[in-house]
């Protein structure tokens, strides 16, 4: 049974259409500002599907208010489905004194659930900070369906070597060649990005990665695929963490620009229910 | 040492005059919403100073981030001072299916924190729910301090029984006598508000209370007074959680309205610091 919090609520319709059993819950804020929520429904397990965007720290504290109402109604097994996991980034000490964000909202988040299934987590060591079971799920099969059609017979690409995996995951599911960009500094002022080991020439490309914000980089990428003489470039990211201006960007700079529905955007075309449902 | 958090900027200043010594600490938010924190400093015991008023849910996420970073420096004791505590008033089931909203929060700061310090908890109790050393701090003293003179020999009135214990404990700092209000239905449609058991006659009259919203009551309980006959009337209350207009709306009923900096309001008169200082 399917409990949806506020980051969910755009899931909720295809969750249900697709046939799983949903919890009511009624969720609102004080005047104050402090989060209220109400479970309208009992059993023993529960699967609460919200995504932690921004507001993502109201999100958080949402997500430990439905756990609590859970576990004080008895429920005895709580999975979280938090398809897009705010913090994520901030995944290691760069500047002493800093924390490792992603650790605290992984604990606060294990006091009340046992099990926490995350979409494509930018470094997936992290989730060795939840104290239950912590499961990294890909989006590469939906988003190759997305695109296959749309890709032919083309090849995938990450936009750095530490995308490669992801790239791999995708290709994979069509049976298709993959690689990634390497940065190499050619001048003290310029770096040039170029595909690794593969010809880019008349085929379809498809670059993937696991969060588009700026976009800076797609639109690099784009531009240098262009000029090697590639076809059709799309763009497949999983989560859709735009700045501002980034998806007229991306969308000006590639052929489609589609990223899935962790975060509800206007690209956010590639559904990840199937994939929930599937947990 | 002291570090402070969003919550306790207001406080800053006064707590470094008084002689307490201050880790500094970076805070920001990325363009995405997310939190940065970064501990400039080190050592083996901190306390960390931060209310919890609006955006609450931010600085509950804060104060998790800077838990994991003076964790992650090896500060081997925290303590938390968190002098307004967000979702105090959420401290029971009333309608089945609602969380404990306060465990749930009491909980998350359990991770990182050995001991909390709390101003005047709305339901002491719930201190239970604090996996280490809890402490309810009583502004008992800074109230009576601030309205010693004015007060003379006038009495300290709680608006309902539920604050009754408050108002002992502010007397008792004056050797004064308390009461409180109690409420009656006179008919069907009315009710009726007086003070139990005491003449207000030509005495000044002190109202306190833990948590000032709307100023419904204290506006009501002003109007009985004067009716009754009482002398100057002083309302002071520890956190000043006001509801749009209501510092204008009891200002205009009472000679003065004074409340503690748990909360920065603009009649928040009554500094905590000392006692913080205390502890």
């Amino acid at each position: 049974m399917f409990v949806i919090g506020s980051g969910g609520k755009h899931l909720e319709g295809e969750l249900r259409e697709l046939g799983g059993e949903i919890i009511e819950v009624e969720l609102r804020k004080f005047p104050d500002g402090e989060k209220y929520v109400r479970v309208l429904g009992s059993g023993n397990e529960a699967t609460v599907v919200s995504s932690t965007f921004a507001p993502q720290d109201e999100k958080i504290v949402e997500l430990l208010l439905i756990g609590d109402a859970l576990r004080e109604k008895g429920f005895k097994k709580l999975r979280a489905v938090v398809p897009y996991f705010a913090y994520s980034r901030q995944d290691r000490v760069t500047k002493e004194g800093e924390p490792v964000s992603v650790r605290a909202i992984m604990k606060a988040l294990g006091i009340y659930y046992d099990e926490l299934y995350i979409f494509d987590l930018h470094n997936p060591e992290t989730l060795k900070y939840f104290p239950g079971k912590g499961v990294n799920v890909s989006p590469a099969r939906v988003i190759a369906d997305y695109f296959r059609e749309k890709l032919g017979d083309g090849i995938v690409l990450a936009p750095d070597k530490g995308a490669r995996e992801r790239a791999r995951a995708v290709a994979q599911e069509f049976g298709l060649e993959y690689s990634h960009f390497e940065k190499r500094r050619i001048s003290p002022t310029e770096v040039e990005m170029r595909p690794v080991d593969i010809d880019v020439k008349g085929k379809n490309v498809l670059i993937v990665d696991d969060i588009i914000s700026t976009g800076g980089t797609m639109v690099k990428a784009a531009q240098i695929l262009r000029k090697l003489g590639a076809g059709k470039i799309f763009v497949g990211v999983t989560h859709g963490v735009f700045a501002e201006g980034a998806i007229e960007r991306v969308s000006g700079a590639v052929d489609e620009l589609a990223v899935t529905n962790t975060i509800p955007t206007p690209v956010s075309k590639i559904s990840i229910v199937p994939e929930i449902l599937r947990l």
